[in-house]
């Protein structure tokens, strides 16, 4: 359990990053960098806390992901011209990023207190893991980019799904997180190396 | 009463078909088409209910909401080649849907456990209406073509007020939403077929 | 403590002139800019509200702050042609109503039902000051202006912190609000004098 929550945390740090970077990218000062970098950690679970009423939202709570994401900015501007070197390490964080907060938000919908459709469960596990790009995205003023490029809400969804239905099984109860949050990583490193793309309609 | 449910449903039904189109016209992916879809069905209503404090918001505990979102995408996506004959009809049932989400916003804003302003209600009704296209056209990177085009929110503003009006007085009670909503109709085909735009001011 | 009030509100209606000529200068409609005004003027708060748990958000709860919406709204629309002889009194009290807002904003977040961190306190109370521009902007289709332009949030930041600190010693008691307000006045004030910048990260 320790190790999930060090997970999560690494998770945010890694999203802290590719925030900073993306608003360096468009010249943003200081400020500006801390902010984008805030949204696009903290942004997809504060959406889904507020759509829930899971108020005060998770991190007003537990201010040490606030930390992750000064660390996260800070970690970005001094390594800024480093970073390429990084930039496999980083996509791989990010990608065990997004594994974990989508299952983390499949259970936390799954535990409330009452119950929810599947669907909904999985809208929430998807919407924690991925809407902090979007609201960076907006921030920017970018068309969201995983509205149109790669696939990576599909690994989300396919994952959460996964969990509702291992869930009904009567094995693998204590390993279901293990195994979907490692099939995510497996799903979306499958899909970047083979330059995965959803079908658009013409 | 059934009835009522019934043209709430279509009307998001029709909703997710223009927001689909949308999302489509900006070479979006399947994830991107179907989010766009949703936030045009059910971004107003889930706008209301978070500034409400109505959580879960409602999708959540009517998961049949997010089965139109689905239906309409599809639809959207099968048809798209011949919906320009269905444009008057999807226009037609787009207006039915406003006017049945201002009315059905104004009654959760007078239902609500303690009295709010006729002001605060008559936002709460537009805003249901409204704000779910205002939210397409942020993930879509324009400026909400509701700020700056066409007469789209004034019938609703009126509609809503209207609704307060004949509420106070002695007769009409049972009809008061049916009128109303035809109200809006009338007045918004009406708006389109004079192409009226709300001033602007140079 | 009315006079307290009284800058609120005139706070408000300040930062609504200013939305309503930003949306002017985009060429949107009456209902556009009366919305662009209303978002820049309460959207600070209404985040803050809604990320706490404090539904319905205040301006449902207080209708006057709608009313000061129309009336800077209005105010704006009359003396469009002559606004340029009173943009230093704006700015100036746009400065008054970035204080008051961040300090009532550091003030709400103290008195919250149970204590939160103090980075999350001020989070609060900046956000409360410096978000409702921020939405101003992307309904604007724009890059916030304070993510890469002059010191806004600076101040806020530091009067905020000011105001934690001051807390814990004994004597101010009384005074801590007007200090930290006149300081958060004082700073922005230099700031734009200096035309200082936060640093980009080259």
């Amino acid at each position: 359990m320790d190790l999930f929550y060090a997970v999560d945390l690494a998770g945010v740090f890694v999203f802290a990053i590719s925030g900073a970077l993306a608003a360096r990218e468009k010249k943003m000062d200081l400020f500006g960098i801390f902010i984008i970098a805030f949204v696009t950690g903290l942004g997809g679970g504060t959406l889904r806390d507020v759509l829930l009423g899971r108020t005060p939202v998770f991190w007003m709570q537990a201010p040490i992901y606030v930390a992750m994401i000064f660390g996260g900015t800070l970690f970005a501007i001094i390594f800024r011209n480093k970073i390429h070197y990084l930039r496999k390490s980083l996509l791989l964080f990010d990608t065990i990023g997004i594994a974990f907060f989508t299952i983390i938000g499949t259970e936390i919908a799954l535990s409330f207190s009452y119950e929810l459709h599947p669907t909904i469960v999985v809208s929430i596990g998807v919407m924690s893991a991925c809407f902090g790009g979007v609201i960076r995205d907006i921030l920017c003023n970018d068309i969201p980019v995983i509205f149109h490029k790669e696939i990576y809400a599909t690994p989300c969804v396919v994952g959460s799904l996964m969990y509702l239905g291992l869930k009904e099984l009567p094995f693998f109860h204590d390993y279901i997180s293990l195994i979907t949050i490692v099939f995510i990583i497996a799903f979306r490193i499958y899909a970047i190396k083979k330059s995965l793309e959803l079908p658009k309609i013409g």
